[in-house]
């Protein structure tokens, strides 16, 4: 493990747990248990992407959560493998023609949900036995890809009380997402350009959570606005504080 | 004008301006301009109906706004006319033997909003000449029939600068709804028997504003839950702050 710590007052400490390679953002000099947010990031990103880095800064450093964070398989320093690869290409090259994603994106989300589910668990349950972490109470964050892959994982591990998710359309994920029976934030890009807004809309109505709330905004896949972080940031605070 | 206050330190004035019947809430013993919300009732209930109450009372309270409720026309204090006797009488036979109540509610709005639109810009330019309230930003707060008459109110009145709207459909406000363009928060219940999803999307869809966020919740009409009234605070502290 390796500890750097940043001016906002924020320990970044990376780990490698067999092929698993994270990273865990705690308020700086804390100690005993604390709320752990889990976050997962989207497809082609990884555990330190832009994104992900400052969302997690700001949940340590605001919110005084721990946050953990995992490259998926396939992505940031993990190896790639032969039908990774094949699938990757053969997803661009659809995108490329104009053609929707939505099928191949759930074929690589299913391709990666078995392996990165149990990562998460193991994750999970290192992290907790970290001093500066404990067994305090655990949510989820993941969007897109972090979506495809936090769906299966909410329905398999109970220890997760609480979850942002969204940037998804339902297609394949319709069994686990009625296994989900926790609190869910549901974020949905009205313009959306790579997930139809009936399939998102699909998603939020299959959850089986009966507190969900769904976060609608203009704008393309990437366009969150930057105010959903707080939003997120007080909805971890109501269900896991 | 009475003034009565009460253990939350929210001091309420009763008003009469002509034949409007409103009520004003400020923090209490506070002078000078500060930002004002309007905010509006839903159908057959008044500008002291409990929900008006709460919430005027926690925007005043928390975010040390001020408040200004009135009644709708043929509502709370207001003489009811022949006209909307008969319109209310048909709703309710129409609702009783089944069948959805959407156009007679769209007509019913419609028959209220051209007086509910003067009376909220009367209203409005009275409270701003009072010392406690001045010329500081404005937002409005309606949603079910405080949305049908607040979407023409922003479509004429410039002054409003953000509002929270929602339950209800399209039916019969796209036009004004495409002439909105200020920051909007939008509440949709997704289990709302008296609104169907489709069309409180399409609502949703049809307002001219580039910045605004869909808040849908699991439930019926009544149900909203009451964390949207924190969310609610924090959006018009962002906008009018």
């Amino acid at each position: 493990m390796t500890d750097q710590t940043s001016a906002d007052g924020v320990t970044e400490q990376s780990f490698t747990l067999g092929e698993i390679t994270g990273v865990l953002f705690t308020p700086q000099g804390t100690t005993g248990p604390r709320p752990l947010i889990l976050m997962g990031h989207g497809g082609g990103q990884h555990k330190k992407a832009p994104g992900v880095l400052a969302r997690a800064h700001r949940f340590a450093a605001e919110g005084r959560f721990a946050v953990a964070a995992i490259d998926a398989p396939n992505h940031g320093d993990r190896p790639k493998d032969e039908q990774f690869i094949q699938f990757a290409a053969d997803m661009r090259a659809r995108m490329a023609a104009g053609e929707n994603p939505t099928g191949q994106v759930a074929a690589m989300h299913d391709l990666l949900a078995g392996r990165a589910v149990a990562d998460w668990q193991a994750a999970l349950t290192a992290v907790q036995e970290l001093d500066q972490v404990g067994a305090g109470p655990v949510g989820y964050w993941g969007v897109s890809m972090g979506c495809g892959l936090g769906v299966p994982l909410l329905a398999a591990d109970s220890r997760i009380r609480a979850a942002v998710l969204g940037l998804l359309g339902v297609h394949g994920l319709a069994t686990p997402a009625a296994r989900v029976t926790v609190p869910v934030q549901f974020l949905l890009q009205w313009d959306d350009s790579l997930v139809p807004r009936d399939q998102a809309l699909a998603l939020f109505d299959a959850l089986g959570s009966t507190d969900k709330t769904l976060h609608a905004n203009p704008g393309d896949h990437g366009g969150v606005p930057a105010f959903e972080t707080g939003d997120a940031l007080r909805f971890f605070a109501r269900h896991l504080g």
